[in-house]
């Protein structure tokens, strides 16, 4: 494999920084983590497989840095709490150009840090194919039964979204049809599917201020995403189709297409979040927008889990369309 | 992807126990632990990629599975911990047959179940090659500032190692030449390379009655671990030939296979230790044999790291040479 011992140096001076919750990064058979006394630990493990999650002909490697360590983070945020390390599991063709790790390792180390992530281990292994395999686990930490979940929104809830919806399926599709065009794209720049910005700092705002009664982030999609949680709320839900924020990416497509990203898409890595009909939610969280888009009913057999209420009135069953997961 | 809804399922319940420490299971967008205070936590991520660390023409798909988590629990259990929590990624290629998944996570579960250590979440995907890709994460946790280490040990310190050496590369070799012989290989026999036992209790014995200076298991190979050992603790050893306890099935191996397999076999998952000389160490601990080894010397740059001192009290240098792993 070129560039290993390059990789590993590079892998062991990123961990081996001073950080307050690490007592032991990468030079043991475990790391060593001291959670913040009086919280919980939060735990997501997220695979970043090339030819599935990304495609080396498309995806510039600093995006594919970046996107494995946001799928995580994002987790973390979505439960409102504040990471504490990351772990990469990297399996690398013996093909694969040392450039293409040294910028991988940019994308997410650059990420690591405005994220105040710190890389405390993982393992490395010849790839047994083509495929350049990662696999990303993100620690975090809440106060002991504050973190935010899926399960705990209620019939009258106020239905809110982060950001903006449909960005990342449509810059998906332009990166399709043009690769070269982003290759050089700056992860600075609003880049809503190379460089998307999980939501960190919204979610500890609405845990901290206790805003929200439930909250999902919005990594399969929208239809997806608030099936889950209607499912493990044992709740339906209002959309309403007008109310939706858009990203302006999708302002060159048709309404209906951009209705559809911004329904299906996926990957915006916004959060959804619930709130009870009388708190009051500021415009915006951090920085970032916030949009109401719609209410919770009670889940009734007969009726659909989640309605789309167009602006003239008409309501269509919205069924899940969205990347599918297992777990 | 078949048996797809029929592996969640499996793994939903699996991980939906009760288990002291998991607050939360599969069902959300992170899994909630809450460690035992005053403890630290442990952290250690292993791939086991098929074609790289298993053939499926070779292995048994429940001894894939065992194998699998006992790479974590190896790792935990040198650091004298108690497991908390695994979590699985497993990427899974269409054309994979549901039995095999079936027996995989039995595998899995048996050995999670022996060692109390709840599933508590993961990932899934399709596999974007033909190979089954998975890696485990292991939580585990020890009292504050007492986790054994490998840097810890200090010249003059005794060595030891636990169980018997060279069983599991002797019986990879075997495998390798009839593994229909391996097919149905009874998982609470003895087989040192299909059905490894974490040593587990012996590294909290360790720990609980601060026997050990340093510590750590033999994933790699003797030469390639007691190498990492000597650098992280910066000294150097002899290790005597003889003392050895070579694995019953080396038998029938010449001596210099057997000594050769034990020395830099690998896989062996017993654990390594250093202890200081006037401290008394058992015979066995937890039902495993304890075996002395050789002694550390203060480490010299015109000296060889690890010596290896031949019945005869011939000296000869002993370079790594196990698996060697990038991190």
């Amino acid at each position: 494999m070129p560039g290993e011992l390059a990789l590993i140096a590079r892998i062991r001076a990123a961990a081996a920084g001073r950080h307050r919750h690490l007592r032991l990064g990468i030079c043991d058979d475990c790391a060593i983590l001291a959670p913040p006394p009086g919280h919980e630990l939060l735990v997501t493990t997220d695979f970043s497989l090339e030819g599935h999650h990304f495609r080396r002909n498309w995806h510039p490697a600093r995006s594919v840095g970046h996107r494995a360590l946001t799928r995580g983070l994002s987790d973390i945020a979505s439960m409102g709490g504040t990471p504490l390390a990351a772990f990469l599991s990297l399996a690398l063709p013996r093909s694969v150009n040392p450039i293409w790790i040294n910028d991988f390792l940019d994308g997410l180390l650059t990420l690591a840090s405005a994220s105040k992530t710190p890389l405390a281990g993982g393992d490395t292994s010849e790839s047994p194919s083509d495929n350049i395999l990662a696999d990303i686990v993100l620690l975090g930490s809440a106060p002991a039964g504050k973190a935010l979940r899926r399960s705990t929104a209620r019939s009258g809830d106020r239905l809110y979204v982060t950001g903006s919806l449909g960005g990342a399926a449509t810059e998906l599709a332009a990166l399709a049809r043009s690769p070269r065009r982003y290759r050089n794209a700056n992860p600075t720049d609003d880049h809503p599917h190379l460089y998307p910005q999980p939501r960190l700092a919204v979610g500890q705002t609405l845990l901290r201020r206790r805003l929200a009664t439930a909250c999902i982030d919005l990594s399969d999609g929208l239809s997806t995403d608030l099936a889950h949680l209607c499912t493990e709320s044992n709740v339906a839900a209002d959309v309403q189709a007008a109310a939706l924020p858009l990203h302006p990416l999708t302002d060159s497509l048709s309404a209906e297409q951009a209705l559809h990203n911004a329904l299906h898409g996926g990957e915006d890595y916004e959060l959804l979040f619930t709130a009870r009909p009388g708190t009051r939610i500021p415009r915006s969280i951090a920085g970032v927008p916030i949009t109401p888009i719609g209410v919770l009913r009670n889940a009734r057999k007969s009726a659909p889990q989640v309605t789309l209420v167009k602006a003239s009135g008409d309501r269509t069953p919205l069924a899940p369309q969205g990347w599918q997961h297992l777990l």
